[in-house]
């Protein structure tokens, strides 16, 4: 339980107060108007569970941006960092480093298929980045179709504002279709049927194809399970779907595992369970639980071979850069020597599963429970019959409610995400939901 | 002396093999064709010096990616990051951090002008990302002018292919204008002297931005010395010309200070020297030597207060992450204590400069020599009358003859960049100057 982690006894409250005052006088904060910001200070963590510096305990449904799927303060993986400190922090892309080297064959150990290279980045967006360059170049085509409910990252001009020859064919930025995906619970297909809903979406999916012309497709990109927009799992046979069309009309399929892979869903990339092998993967968060920053693509041998004889025209400063390297061998290591993966999906199975469903029965509040693993989300709703989403004043109240409770969790619009580390115990899980419980309780009663 | 500094003892030529294998077999390459590439491997390094495996030494002149201003494994900084990985990796950027907060501090003491805030990204391209996001928002105007000879980093689509309400606002990669800067050495505006080119380049980006239509440009985004295509020190005047025309027309000047901030030019920031306050100014590599990937953006308070009372649609998952903040405080601090930035410039006014000056009298093949501080660039010609520059194989030579000496080289198109550690000692800056002459001799002959 999380209540059992201890608390260093040498907090010192005079630095929370030191970092509430930096933060509000010099610290930009993402996606949000400035004025009115009120950040939690966090000292420390451990496991599931944070602290601030009043020993204040949280216990951590959010995993921050969903990217501490080990946990907070791995020991194995803190000790690799401050050995590959210790050696080598940082060098040149160019040359060959030993920690590059074993990061790219842990993660190839992970993702099923003819895959054999792996190019590194900082993070998710520019894994993005590279993956439709890759597939651009690869297939000589512009066009790529993505998901209006989707998030693959926040870049977008750099490259348009460079002037020397590498912005030269990299001004990607038009060609972006965007269509509709399978979302049973507010089908844009009418569809009344998991199965219906699949067949639709993906019909949908071939005409805009076919609209827009197959041989101008260079790829599809779809997150395995759309995450920030509502953890919405696909119907079986969706992606296999997918796979089937890219296929036909030779069109790249880009997987996104950014938030879903290194075990978020009980597998290792959420795309295992569907059964399909993509072209391209992009990964970060959970490869290394965000210890440093970090991201990639794995790369087929059918892509990469374009480019054995062919520049690409992408890179970047940190591209494996050994200290996120070191993190990503130990993270992997410590997760499949622990069984870390296995936990998030027993945790998903026996604990957040059923318990959620039953808060989904109990409270009139929650219009549809979904996810699997450790990646769940609860959509609220003002009423059941249409499905009208609760607003923003209700969402702030719940965040508060289990703030109060000590659990630190993760909002989004109309829904909280139920995104633990993947090494939450099953004591640990249960009293999240006991208190996600009292909080709904709360907010169903002043809705 | 570079020789005097200690290899490891324990190094093992094994591991030198594995890492060229893992390499080959699993990694793929920033900017390059796969398939001929021979990297070099590197083992550890301290200073201004590397070594491989079998314990060859290597004088770094090239600081990597222009990114290693305080020299390799600063124990300082080493011990920085240690530190941060027992206390805590990573955070929500949304939360307040002390680390943060004191990284902001810390950056901000070292660019003048009103500035308070710092947005945190994870290299320089996001930071340019965010720069131009706040400057389009902030004026309600859409285009950019940039430089032809620049590079401002390498993204340009994640979110144009993301779906959800993020892209919204953002969809930025149209209106990009490139305009000629001064380069007196190929002059594009027919100059025969410094105040001929900076004038004339003046009036060639005031005539550009008057028939853009200037109540629809956000922003003039320039580099403070355009680094990687050359090393282009401006002639006196030509920043502050850029400050007042972008004043006349309601202009936000961004300077890109990703290669050139912290100490490169012997400097904190190198516009500096030019007496101009900007509204943004983007830094990363120098902040803390890429020691773990970090970058950003200072803002303006003016600019700042726009986003106070509205969203700014801009993030990222490791903005100001921890890690990699812990390290821009050690770093700052530690130039701070030793006089890095002072010693950066008397190694550019007394031996780089001096040193350089001469391999350009003595060397037939030598165009032009221009820098400052520990940034300069020996541009190589086939002929010095037509200015013609030698091909690639002259290049590659040059490397192989500097790589034979035990000297690390940084080499772009026709040019030779010497750019080492700002910690560089007299006399290794010495030996690299007498180990490029020694391999101008052999280029010059052949060519």
């Amino acid at each position: 339980m999380s209540d059992t982690v201890p608390v260093p006894a040498d907090l010192d409250p005079a630095l929370g107060e030191e970092t509430y005052r930096l933060d509000r006088a010099h610290v930009f904060h993402s996606w949000s108007a400035q004025a009115g910001l009120d950040p939690l200070v966090i000292a420390g963590g451990s496991g599931s569970t944070l602290w601030d510096y009043d020993g204040r305990r949280y216990l951590d449904l959010s995993s921050q941006l969903v990217n501490t799927n080990i946990g907070h303060q791995h020991p194995v993986v803190v000790a690799a960092i401050k050995e590959q400190a210790d050696t080598l922090t940082t060098i040149n892309p160019a040359t060959a480093n030993l920690a590059r080297g074993r990061a790219a064959e842990a993660v190839l150990r992970h993702v099923r298929g003819p895959f054999s290279k792996v190019f590194f980045t900082n993070g998710g967006a520019d894994a993005i980045e590279n993956a439709i360059r890759m597939a651009r170049l690869h297939t000589g085509r512009a066009k790529v179709i993505s998901r209006y409910r989707s998030y693959h990252g926040n870049t977008g001009v750099a490259i348009n504002a460079t002037g020397d020859w590498r912005r030269l064919h990299n001004e990607y930025a038009t060609g972006h279709v965007h269509v509709f995906g399978p979302y049973l619970y507010r089908s844009e297909f009418w569809a009344m049927s998991p199965e219906q809903e699949c067949e639709r979406a993906l019909h949908h999916l071939e005409r805009v194809v076919q609209s827009e012309g197959p041989s101008s497709v260079a790829a599809v990109l779809l997150e395995a399970i759309p995450g920030t927009v509502g953890v919405l799992v696909p119907p079986d046979g969706y992606l296999a779907g997918v796979r089937e069309l890219c296929d036909r009309y030779g069109i790249v399929m880009i997987v996104d595992e950014v938030m879903t892979g290194f075990g978020r869903t009980g597998h290792w990339m959420a795309h295992d369970r569907d059964g399909v092998v993509p072209d391209l993967v992009t990964f970060a968060k959970g490869s290394n639980s965000g210890y440093v920053p970090a991201g990639g693509v794995v790369i087929s041998d059918d892509i990469a071979a374009t480019f054995d004889e062919r520049v690409f025209p992408g890179g970047l400063t940190y591209s494996g850069h050994p200290l996120a390297m070191a993190s990503i061998v130990a993270t992997i290591g410590a997760m499949e020597d622990e069984g870390v993966v296995e936990n998030a999906a027993s945790i998903g199975a026996d604990v957040l599963g059923p318990g959620l469903a039953e808060l989904a029965d109990r409270h009139e509040v929650v219009g549809e429970v979904r996810g699997l693993g450790v990646f769940w989300a609860v959509e609220l709703v003002a009423d059941r019959g249409t499905r009208e989403p609760v607003d923003a004043s209700v969402m702030a109240r719940l965040r508060t409610e289990l703030l109060e409770r000590g659990v630190l969790p993760f909002v989004a619009e109309n829904r909280l995400h139920v995104v633990p580390p993947c090494v939450i115990t099953p004591d640990e899980a249960r009293r999240g939901v006991a208190a996600i419980d009292e909080a709904l309780a709360v907010v169903g009663a002043g809705a």
